[in-house]
């Protein structure tokens, strides 16, 4: 089973690595880009055929060693 | 509009965070994790209504900056 989780800065966190991102394509001439989030990526391959199971195990990953929940978000999503 | 950018390393190319998260997962004990792989995610805030003029921004703004695509994938999603 494919899991993707992704992890963000919580909209109240500041973002300097997003700015610095904002910042470098509006010097590129990019604009209408009004504003730039970054976050991690993690796509997570479990040997588990449950979605449910599946699920359950990433949501403890992500809160135990793949996000800091005191300044970080994180969205699961069962990909197969 | 909000649109969502995945970087993530190609599938031939070693990815060393990933495999140090996936060594992590085993020593704290999830022994059915059987991958990891890490990449980077973007929120990009764009000016413009238009969903098909929207994505090719993020198209270019993602070959141009976000992604080196010698090594690298990206997928783009339009939010909203």
């Amino acid at each position: 089973m494919k899991i993707s989780a992704i992890v963000t800065l919580k909209n109240e966190v500041l973002d300097p690595q997003g700015k610095v991102v904002k910042q470098t394509l509006k010097n590129m001439g990019y604009s209408n880009i009004s504003d730039v989030r970054q976050g991690k990526f993690f796509e997570i391959h479990i040997k588990e055929k449950d979605p449910i199971k599946g699920r359950k195990l990433a949501e403890q990953v992500c809160k135990k060693l793949l996000s800091n929940t005191v300044i970080e978000d994180y969205k699961i999503k069962v990909d197969e």
